[in-house]
């Protein structure tokens, strides 16, 4: 019997939030491997904000995923089959920005496989050894510059980026508060995560408790999420704030035109830096982001949860798990059992 | 009969446009001088955006001008009057950040007299080589960090602050588009002061504008209005684009609130970097930007226009020629007989 793979295929363009048959999984049969190819299965897949820009014909940093082309993604992955001499079976790699497919097909020389790290689980590399700890790294230490002694708020703090972000800057003596969507987040954030402050938005008045939690006004805010929640920030930043602008959760499913931050001229009245990125550019930096952040985690200083979901099939229903904002760090799908 | 100094007092916050009442002149018997102090006569009194920011009770860089007191400005004026060693009557200052006063008392330690340029009329102190000049300078080359080959929008091009940013970038090799109100403004603009393309954004598409002059889409935005002149220029920001943040003048009279930029998401797309800034900031730097610029000046390589209104007494009155865009360049009030 030949063997056969699974691929999410794009259908549809989403209206709003993602509805089954937007995407649909078809199965192909295995294609044989050519020289310095390698076959892998994938591991855990990455879900991210970001899934849902692609799929929509925004005008965005990367072409939109064409109808009837499989749906762009990453993930770790464990090789099976080899005809490339970097890589051998049982080898664990991040695919790159591949796509939703349960059987990769790789070039072995643009890939190295996964160090072994004295405790620090596979799932790291998903988290804060992957393009989401990247995410952070460069985004507050690259353009947010944090200095000891000041205030940093992040959004979606509990996320897989914003956890990361807070800690970071509790490690370069910052006084940090979170913004997340429940009481189980908040209290991560404070007790295990060991932010300054974390704010619920679903039932707290976000303005008031930064007021509370923020007497010195805000340095940096690492934006994730857009919206009201946003402008409560902005109208609190201090003279030469930076706000890393990371993402727009809030924004990506909306279906009309969104209104832009309410108090735009607070940037000019504190002269305050705002910065776009997107991990992507810093992605010859990772070598130098990665040590850093390995060296902190293997300190202990980077506290991580990982949300799994079980089932390949399982992928384009709980990417809204992002959105409806029941994710406790980095979302992930569990492909295929990890490696002991 | 005693001597009287005249003085612009603010009597209300202005609601929308200025009116008659909102500042009024009141006369002063001269105060005698102490020792290290002179007594100037204003020549050249700035009229600027900035003006009308200061009169509002917004969350601003400085705290808004109190009820009843003296209107904040700045100008040229000469020394008629000295107890200081270093200025006798006759030199000519730059005010700093003073009041609208026909006569101000200046600390003589704090000011050194205006240097001679040969073949620059003293209006130049008030343009490119006063505070407009320095924004411009400072904005265009510290944020926007032009390149050659780049294309270099900027708003309220034929302004004193567009007019240089205009032509310092061409200087720096870039292609330069600038967007004006009037057909007199864009015939200046690309005769005389030498831009690539001028839009009149009264009579034309801007958009469709910005498409045909800018081909190659636009690498920095230098900002000094706002609304939807400035949503068409983000719409087509190229990646890694700069936008020196430095007015909003279309907010400034405004009642109500204003609506954020409609395609804020942009700056996360394109990864534009857009930065706040006041002119104040760089006033350590100022020595540097006035070298540069007056090497340029003499090099006939900088062409500037001042809107001169005669009369100390219209100060109040003329500063809605900036918000109704009847300025080309520099506006200013000639309160007193320049040198010949």
């Amino acid at each position: 019997m030949t063997e056969m793979n699974k691929t999410w295929v794009l259908r549809n363009r989403p209206v709003g939030e993602i509805k089954e048959g937007d995407l649909e999984l078809v199965e192909t049969p295995f294609e044989p491997l050519e020289e310095g190819q390698v076959r892998a299965k994938m591991i855990y897949l990455s879900l991210d904000p970001t899934n849902r820009i692609w799929m929509s014909d925004m005008d965005a940093y990367l072409p939109p995923v064409g109808i009837g082309d499989p749906m762009r993604g990453s993930g770790l992955a464990v090789v099976v089959d080899s005809r490339s001499e970097h890589l051998k079976p049982g080898d664990i790699v991040n695919t790159g920005l591949g796509a939703w497919t349960l059987y990769p097909v790789l070039q072995g020389d643009t890939l190295t496989p996964l160090p072994k790290l004295p405790g620090v689980p596979l799932t790291a590399f998903m988290g804060p050894l992957g393009a989401t700890g990247m995410t952070a790294y460069f985004g507050l230490m690259d353009i947010g510059k944090p200095k000891a002694g000041e205030t940093v708020v992040v959004s979606a703090a509990a996320g897989a980026v914003g956890s990361m972000v807070g800690q970071i800057a509790k490690i370069q003596g910052c006084r940090v508060v979170g913004i997340a969507g429940s009481e189980d987040k908040c209290r991560w954030l404070t007790e295990v995560a060991g932010f300054d402050a974390a704010i619920n938005y679903k039932t707290e008045d976000v303005g008031a408790a930064l007021d509370e939690h923020c007497p010195n006004g805000i340095d940096i805010n690492f934006e994730n999420v857009g919206g009201q929640i946003m402008d409560e920030v902005i109208a609190r930043l201090n003279d030469f704030s930076r706000m890393p602008l990371c993402g727009l959760i809030s924004t990506y499913n909306a279906t009309g035109p969104v209104p832009g931050p309410a108090n735009f001229s607070n940037f000019l009245m504190r002269r305050t830096l705002v910065k776009g990125f997107i991990v992507i550019d810093y992605f010859p930096r990772f070598p130098e982001g990665i040590q850093q952040m390995a060296g902190w985690l293997m300190e202990g200083k980077l506290k991580f949860e990982t949300d799994v979901v079980k089932g390949f099939e399982n992928a384009p229903a709980s990417l809204s798990r992002l959105f409806e904002g029941k994710n406790l760090g980095k979302l992930v799908v569990e492909c295929s059992q990890p490696p002991a």
